[in-house]
């Protein structure tokens, strides 16, 4: 099969640093080489002027005259792959037949396949998986809809939906580019919490038709993960179709980022000897996540809380006045004149969390706060504040990336919170389900592990699902929200 | 695990005659037994009484005074099971703990389970299957929508959708007991076919709401397959879809079902040397699959067609009005008063198509046809005449029915129309590509192997499939509805 190369430009996406060979930038080419002594150590050695590393080759065809030859090459970051490429083209008996890098090539035809509990290679299975025999299965259900639950896939079950409108920290690229992204996440809820979940990429953007389309299309489906919508149309979205489906219907981008940061904020309470409700935290970026950060440190008993956007200090209203207002914060925070700086927020705070964009603060900005601040620094691709300017000014840095200590991922909530959820066939996630997330995800790190530099366990720990999936399913059966018991009352696990 | 009986009832759905033990009313049963001697002997004892054969024995548990057992039972039907149920109640000493039968335990938890293409076992692959790397396929995406089918799961995936309302014989249950249905279809389409598809069940019967909802979801699809939706509002439903939308939408149990009648037809004329053009068709029964057949069969060229329903003969026009008025055949069909009654119809026709109700023929009935009549009897689950009352007075039968020969089933069709047209990422399922299928379904039968009882192949028959396959992709094409080659002309199979 035959890719061709894909136009890496300058307006490319470039979301790492340029940190050296790295495979993500494996290159596989397909060369068709004249067949004559000295042309293959050329064209190794003008790899090897480049600085690029050459992994297998492989021999494709071969004919008196030409060669064809398929090799993969590391190279540090998309310029570089096509510097490289370039060079080649322009070697004499050396033609480049097509290029692709490993991303794409692991994209090719999609990242999933949907499969079969069972083979049907008999009339007889046929005839019990399909008509005739799928009709009892159907009339009992169409008799006892809570049978839905024990004989199909919505059991276990998650429609993953965009509308592509706000794609990593990409923007609105549409929902046919949304799916790969969505389909990454099913990858994750299947392999992370062996949940199978289907993408769905929806072609609007108006409120009203997503609420719609994803009413209608919710009877087959035992959990709703909204994915990528952008702010404020996510908030409407989203409690809308809380408030009419009896399944549960989660913002990943606000809710599961909440839970990781709340759980991330509890560990470094503990790592510097302070209390919750004593803790001021200002939260900067108020959209989809710095929203739901608020609202969750709200429900948890946070101490004093302050919210910045781009303006400046919004969100400055006493503890009581927020806490009355939590379930409709959003309502209101957006329309604030400010009455500060987010410089002037941060005078004697413990606590900074970051959900706005790259590199806003200064050094001397974290001056103000608290000593032993701590600093959740979390815009991607840049945060706002890098670890080295940061860690001079505050005792505990987190960011969003997989290059320094305390990661934050949202891959640490999501599958443990719809896992617990479709354990006890959730009605809904609410905020108790996900303050019981946030500290069953905290507690992961037993108290005498955690340091500065650990309290975010490893996206690939494979206690924090069951440990997430557990606390929540008991916090659902606790707020009424269960259908069923929690496995290990059933003694399932 | 334990699940307790689903009350077979006498209002149950009973697809099939009474044709002794048979495991799609395999029963298993968990027994609580007192440990005494001869409690197993009365058991097995009055299970024998009863006509049911015992298979797998399992011990579960034993204590001094109680051992609990795992028995399965094939039974003749749902009644019989129940039968041989009330008397093991009402021995002393056995306690019937639990009891599912076959269908019922392969349905436990759905029959569907999501996979991935590969593992996301290291923080490097995280990377390039979701974040960050996944975003330069999204932006390559964004900025060549056509690499959608290249690098995501459109290029293999069919959303199976439904609303509930005409659930295979059974009438309209609802959109939660359409799914068992709709997953068993998925299964064939995964099975048959390598599709990756997944079940939608819509909660809404509105067509202005279905049309709408599966075109706010399609982007993520290479093709819809309607199913299970009532007539006539599935006309209107498709027809809408497919003048909006760029991918293909077929019906099933319109299009499906006519090219499996069209191609049983050919194969049938064959045997009894009749040309198409010179045929006279009677097709009774002009709901989705009927109008669908008409439709085809006018495409194909036959000869003369009637049609009834109800009524009486409504559909009655010479062949260049109906011809002409092909495309719109739902329009005006189901207004026309009866000119004339089945019988009247059936008068000089060659066959007759039924795709009706069950026993609504007399053997009488197709004395007017013409010598080596054909009847179709595809009513479900009793044909319009049995075929011990139909083969004195016709050569050829053929019914929906498994257990006697010529049985016509849509899984003949539908896997491997929707894989020649994913294969050419095709724009539509237009008319020449329906032929071309039926044709070739026709065709897989060797010209030599015909004969009375083997117009239509095995559903099992793996050459079913690609030759379809084949041939709509190829027809797809000629109809400049294909965004690439078929596979043949790119030399990939």
């Amino acid at each position: 099969m035959i890719w061709r190369w894909l136009g890496f430009g300058k307006d490319s996406y470039q979301p790492e640093k340029d940190i050296g060979p790295y495979s993500n930038y494996r290159l596989a080419i397909r060369l068709e080489l004249n067949q004559k002594p000295g042309v293959f150590a050329k064209l190794t050695n003008a790899i090897a002027k480049e600085g690029a590393s050459i992994g297998a080759v492989d021999m494709i065809s071969a004919t008196k005259t030409k060669v064809v030859r398929d090799i993969t090459l590391d190279t540090k970051n998309e310029e570089h792959g096509q510097r490289v490429l370039d060079r080649l083209e322009k070697l004499p008996d050396v033609k480049v037949l097509s290029a692709s890098d490993r991303i794409f090539m692991l994209h090719l035809g999609g990242k999933l396949k949907m499969g079969s509990k069972f083979q049907i290679s008999t009339r007889n299975t046929l005839s019990m998986a399909y008509t005739p025999g799928v009709g009892r299965v159907s009339q009992a259900i169409a008799k006892d809809p809570s049978l839905t639950y024990r004989f199909t896939s919505k059991s276990n079950s998650v429609a993953v939906i965009t509308d592509g409108s706000a794609i990593l920290g990409l923007g609105d690229l549409g929902p046919e580019a949304a799916l790969p992204v969505m389909e990454g996440k099913v990858m994750l809820f299947q392999q992370f919490a062996g949940i199978d979940a289907w993408p769905i990429c929806l072609n609007t953007r108006d409120p009203e038709q997503i609420i719609q389309t994803i009413t209608n299309i919710a009877p087959g489906f035992g959990g709703i993960n909204l994915e990528d919508i952008s702010a404020p149309r996510c908030f409407e979205i989203e409690r809308r179709l809380k408030a009419t489906l009896d399944i549960p219907v989660m913002h990943d981008d606000q809710h599961g980022t909440a839970v990781v940061i709340l759980s991330a904020l509890l560990n470094a309470l503990k790592v510097t000897n302070r209390e919750l409700n004593q803790t001021k935290v200002v939260v900067n970026g108020l959209g989809a996540a710095g929203t739901a950060c608020c609202q969750l440190l709200i429900a948890a008993g946070i101490g004093q809380l302050k919210g910045c956007d781009k303006k400046g200090l919004v969100l400055n209203e006493p503890m009581d006045v927020l806490r009355s207002t939590n379930d409709h914060l959003t309502n209101f925070i957006h329309y604030d004149q400010p009455t500060g700086t987010l410089q002037q927020a941060l005078k004697g705070a413990d606590v900074f969390i970051g959900l706005s964009s790259g590199n806003i603060l200064r050094p001397k900005d974290l001056k103000p706060m608290a000593p032993e601040a701590i600093v959740f620094a979390l815009a991607n691709p840049d945060p706002e504040i890098s670890p080295e300017d940061a860690l001079g000014k505050c005792r505990i840095y987190a960011s969003g990336r997989s290059d320094y200590p305390n990661q934050s991922n949202n891959l640490l909530a999501f599958p443990g919170l719809f896992r617990g959820a479709l354990d006890v066939q959730a009605k809904e996630i609410n905020q108790a389900m996900k303050l019981a997330a946030a500290h069953a995800l905290a507690n992961v790190i037993p108290a005498q592990s955690l340091n500065d530099e650990y309290i975010i366990p490893s996206v690939f720990d494979k206690n924090v699902v069951p440990a997430i999936a557990k606390a929540v399913a008991i916090a659902a059966k606790e707020t009424g929200m269960a259908r069923r018991n929690p496995k290990h009352e059933e003694g399932l696990e």
